[in-house]
């Protein structure tokens, strides 16, 4: 049995409210569990210098965790003067995940920004920030849209993220922090409101892993993220 | 008239919300008006180097933005490498607050920092951190008093901020961004609980100010700070 | 056809080349292709901070590229004051991987540092960087039982990587720099010498793909990462 | 009795030295007693990004320490990479003052830098640099001036600053720094020729203080920036 | 006698083999005995910017040692976030060596960046990079001439560079890192093909050194060089 | 003629006036004409990490710029968050020179800092860094021993220096900075009391130069450095 008492297939109970900032274009607070990510997404006139001129636009993303989301304080990354690799490495796997329901040229010459803020962590910050970045991007198509700005929806799918493990020998969805801690295999599945996958990355914390496990934790997250998608549309209804 | 239509001597609505985090020992959100700041006090049993053996503790700040709490997205600290002047000038204000009403003996050898991270900003984010962070830093003196590691509070009195400047004139009180923005002088007041001061910045932001309107902001930073006070007794009844 | 027209399941020409380093305890020359990576093991006999006295040691790696190593030249990251997001992902990736067939416990309280370091990079680094820093790896375990300093070789198992790519709709194995460029969704495996998961990182570079293609992907790179292993052996042998 | 045996209204021996360097439009050597800053004011014909085509000038400051100004060594910034808080909140508060005495518009679409440099360190840096700057300011506006660049002065004031304290529960004027390592409270003042104010800081290092202490304070520090602008029109004769 | 068994006029084995990358416009695989050098030169269409406009070119070089290219690991430079001052130092000195038999104006508005990064290290790393970083800037300016960007060849002279010492109160040519520790005046020089000097750089490392060895040492240094460019010759034939 | 009007084996007027700082344990203000160098001496009861235990101690300099020591203001370094290659460089030359004269082991197990900061700047900095920072260790040296903390001094020699360089193709003692820039052939000369060589670098500004012209520097070098060592007496006296 999971240390939560969920079944294996359970998510935790899932909460997505946008709307929550005064400033930013599209904004949401995501949570999963005891787990809380701020989601804001920021709309600029213009382009990276690389894509400057090629008639498409940029979807990227950043991301940050509070010094305290953790049960142990961390260094606040600006105090120590360089993000981490693994913030480095959220931050380009969200910025990807949302490109990926993105048409960049309908988007027309603009970027829009998803910075992703961790409050509180407790396992998953990376799935949810997917989660709710769309949902904060989204947000801001409509701000885009109410200003003809842009005539259709640059966005073609939703996305969402999960993570799988196989905690005690078993597959389970939706990793809480103690789970993911001891569990021998951690993955996290990128899918499409279509159901199709974006990004996958498995890792083997312990033992190696079979094919086998890996397809059982894919049919898993399938499942985790069509209910994430539901809320998704809730959200955004 | 002020922008916001508050009479010259009234606060914006503030509310102080404490035990918000799982993971911290103290913590507080704390919002005046649009305002919103996060605090959380994470206890550590060890003191900075130079202060090793000196039979005291410490309370240090760290103060944050997140990129988009402002009306326009700003650089993420973390990212650029390096802590602005401002941040780190914030913190050492909310630090050198906090300690004006600590008995660092009675700590012990132990340091608790506490984070003000600022979720959302409309003017007088340094006065809404001091203000909550008294509150995640009695929190968490609680904690400790509740697990015998202090015997005697060392907290020995309240302290609150508030920021008041001459706008149109007319001396008020808890500018908000706009007002900021307009206002002639600019004043920040750190207030004890019994009404001493601990902390005085007043900046001519156009024209010098005389002593008289220095003291007019005094007394409306008086004014201010007692009724914070009376918001952080409830807040931790 | 692929522009390199190598059968799909065909690897690029690899060599593997042993003991090419002056100093260091373990070393291999690896390429695949055009693509050549330096990799040097280093033997420390102490264990960074956070696993001294645990009784077990600890397997690292580093990744660099020199500046001219691409058709472009990139900014050397040692001028530039810090490693690139993309940088650090492939270390931690390669330091994973290695650890996974490595048992810490027997390794004893000290660290190995396999640095690699690509001079000449056509698609592929990540995956020769792993296949090669294994050869580096196993002649610095040899180094230590030649010296008596573990009875037992503490590495359980081979372990290599591959690429794989859908390119004009067809799975194809190990990209090159071309290929990889044009390739729809790519894939990196990181698997046992028994044939077991070590990482598995499948992005849709473009459409997102399915679980078929995935499954394809995974077992073009099972071919392969066996034919890499055999070419391993008989590195070592 | 004060450490240093003025009176408790008394300036430490101050002299102010201009066109100390060959190189600078504007330079002054400023010594408040043993306290040494050389300030040298740099004018470029264009200002920051930020306020490009507004029609007006930029007037801002630096600071620094060299490494033994100080009793015990310390660690020269430039190495250490950063900039401490301290340093940055001084630069900020030079140039705050500076800029409250001129007339932005009349300087024209150019820049002044004042770079305050302490040789020795004695208490009270910032207050010397403060009342030194002016004087170099001036010295590059008279340069300025020379050569019709400007029609009329664009310095509107005098401007000068002084460190205050409450020393052994006496207010004292001018704290060197064994005075003020001692005093109970420090406050710094920026003061224009006419007697306005353009900076209050107060700082309770130890017990908070009343408002009647902090007009004591003011009081004494009217009288002491009186004499020191009576000095640098002595300099600037 | 030497630790390495050569006669006081000895060079070590000197390999230089170009055209050694499938990428640079010009490389160079350059062996001073065990110290290997791998140069390559970027040839870019621009120049920097405080050069634009003056209808010349720049040839600039930067350095860097493979961590394990010592006896122990050094730390990775783009991991610690800034380059030492010895290699600041050394790619200071390649870039002056090589710009010292350039004629920039024949260049043209182009830039060549030559980058020496050393492969394995022994003793006169820099003076390998020197004699090397030539060659592939020759095969740089070859591959311009076979697309008409230059007429004539911009090099005016060859350029290579040894040191030389006093090892056990002898001089001698060509230091390993051995005979290098134990040295007692160690000096580089930079000579062009026509026997005159670029630099001269002579340290003494334990007793001060008279004119008269200076002399000595600089007369080896002369027949060093003769046979370097000779190898060199042979190299671009 | 020079544009200074001097003969070509004329120093410029030199002035080394020690005692000038109220905290280092030995300073020195050294002007070589319109260069200012100040240079404090400190002394710190450890030695760096790697020579702990060695039974010697180490001398070492910093070496810094004011901003507006040149003609045009150049970043500080502290805010640009790096040393650049020519700060470094010539801190490095500065220890090196400073040791050559030292007997370490007599010093016993401490560390003495030079620190060398250019308040003016007309070229020739880092020879009047040299010759004023023996002055400064010196003056740390006879405090040192007024506390019998060494009963013999350290210090071996006297060590001072000088830069030469062809001017208009005449050699030429001492350059300015007018001269410095114009110079075909710039190298600096660091000789000890009784004549002998510490460091030699010449550099090819523009032509190369022969072994002739090498030797008519050092040789007017050898003289200046003697009239320099003459002051240093003086000085100290």
């Amino acid at each position: 049995m999971r240390p939560s008492k969920r079944a294996p297939d359970e998510l935790r109970p899932v909460r997505i409210e946008r709307g929550v900032s005064r400033h930013a274009e599209g904004s949401c607070l995501v949570r999963f569990g005891d787990t809380e990510v701020l989601c804001m997404a920021s709309l600029e006139d213009k382009v990276p210098g690389w894509l400057r001129g090629a008639g498409r636009g940029w979807v990227t993303a950043e991301y940050g965790m509070l010094p305290r989301a953790t049960g142990e304080r961390m260094r606040r990354e600006a105090a120590s003067g360089r993000q981490g690799g693994r913030t480095l490495e959220i931050q380009r796997l969200i910025g990807r995940s949302l490109r990926a329901v993105t048409d960049l040229v309908k988007l027309g010459e603009r970027q829009i920004t998803v910075d992703c803020d961790v409050l509180q962590a407790d396992g998953g910050t990376r799935t949810a920030a997917i989660t709710g970045g769309w949902v904060a991007l989204h947000e801001c198509v409509r701000w885009m849209q109410a200003r003809d700005m842009v005539q259709e929806s640059p966005l073609v799918d939703h996305v969402a993220a999960v993570s799988c493990g196989i905690y005690a020998g078993t597959p389970v969805l939706d990793l809480d922090y103690p789970e993911d801690s001891e569990a021998g295999t951690d993955a996290n599945f990128v899918i499409t409101g279509s159901g199709n996958l974006v990004e996958v990355q498995a890792s083997a914390e312990g033992a190696p892993f079979s094919e086998d496990e890996l397809l059982r934790l894919l049919t898993l997250a399938r499942g985790g993220v069509s209910r994430l998608v539901d809320l998704q549309k809730m959200a955004i209804a």
